[in-house]
């Protein structure tokens, strides 16, 4: 058994085993949405990347594994999730390009200063209704609900950080898309970029993957759906393209 | 040949020939939109519906002829395109139920009176970014371009014209999805239904069909992407149910 290892925690695999990650063992796991912002982000080489509420560290980690040169900071409300993250970004030798602080997103720039960096990334907290998940435990209510912050204040927090031409890229309900534009446009970013989440071809979109740059244009470049399973139930080559 | 048709008309099939429209010979003629716009809106039962910009009247024509109880008014400001609406309205028999009048959006509510309809439909002008299309006469400018009215003031009128509950449907180009969706939320109006339109079913959206409602709720309803043509490049089931 890994020393690292609390009694309430598990080890999980990332990247097909290719990395690991500290979860808890009945708080919020993370789950496909993580994924595929971590892949939808476009990090541009030798990036700056903030992942603002990292929770376990996920997002921070896997953009990390992917984008060698990036340079990853994860901002953590919660001590002991903060505390779970920087032992995972251990347990995969990421310490020299990832740091983990603890703080809340909505004093981030007294962290950092502002413009300091190239990507923002948040998988914002919600209320995702239509599903009647009852939350298990104060982390996992905290994970996923808008209690603590709101996302205009997560878009807020994004254009202070964010360089002129940043970028903040977020994963959100497709149900309340309109809030996310309308939080994106009160913070002065402009969104960009857009690419509906469906479960099947001629299935609606259940997540919307989304990014906004500071002092952008104006005109919306979506993307194909990205469709999970084919019509058959397996999934499809895109999924096995992210998730291998 | 027809004793209705002016020297630069001419008189176009509708509804598989089950109907007929007069339309310039080199003015804009309708489109993809309309059609998929008079098949998303959701008619209840004797409504009430006022198409705002009508142009020739096709989406006024499409919605009358497929709703046998619904009593449409069309406005349009162009004096000869609502003369040939008019004049398309006689050719279908269609005037106890469709009413062309002349006269600007921004001033409908002095027409009809605040809260007259259960819908409203708007194919609102735009420039469609993206492609180079060199308007060829006045009126295709007029019907394509933002000059004489914005989306803000089309969305306003709506508000006004609506009954409590009421819905406004519209189809606008994707890459101004999140432009569409200000002008509602600051009309008042809640975007509620929302749909792609696409060329294939692995290809981004060019069209957006939306509805929004005086009064309603938060989430928006998404409904499976329509989808246009088939792998093979023939056109799919939806495309017949919509244009047969």
């Amino acid at each position: 058994m890994n020393p690292e290892l609390k009694s309430d925690e598990r080890l999980d695999e990332l990247v097909q085993g290719k990395a690991s990650i500290l979860q808890k063992k009945h708080g919020f796991r993370f789950g496909t949405d993580a994924v595929l912002l971590a892949d939808f982000a476009l990090i541009k080489p030798r990036s700056r990347v903030i992942d603002l509420g990292t929770g376990t560290g996920v997002i921070a980690l896997l953009i990390a594994l992917k984008h060698l040169d990036a340079r990853v900071f994860a901002l953590e409300l919660q001590g002991d999730m903060a505390d779970m993250a920087r032992r995972s970004v251990a347990l995969n030798d990421l310490e020299d390009r990832i740091d983990v602080l603890e703080g809340d997103i909505r004093s981030a720039m007294r962290l950092f200063g502002p413009g300091a960096f190239d990507q923002v990334v948040c998988n914002p907290p919600y209320n995702q209704t239509g599903r009647s998940i009852l939350p298990e435990s104060e982390n996992k209510l905290l994970s996923r609900m808008e209690e603590g912050i709101s996302i205009e204040e997560i878009c807020l927090s994004a254009f202070q950080l964010l360089k002129s031409g940043g970028r903040l890229s977020v994963v959100f309900p497709a149900q309340r898309l309109h809030d996310m534009l309308f939080a994106m446009q009160k913070a002065r970013l402009a969104p960009k970029r857009v690419r509906c989440v469906q479960p099947f071809a001629d299935r609606p979109p259940k997540l919307i993957l989304l990014d906004a740059v500071k002092h952008g244009g104006s005109q919306l470049d979506w993307q194909p759906p990205l469709i999970l399973q084919n019509k058959d139930g397996n999934y499809t080559e895109e999924w096995h393209r992210i998730y291998d």
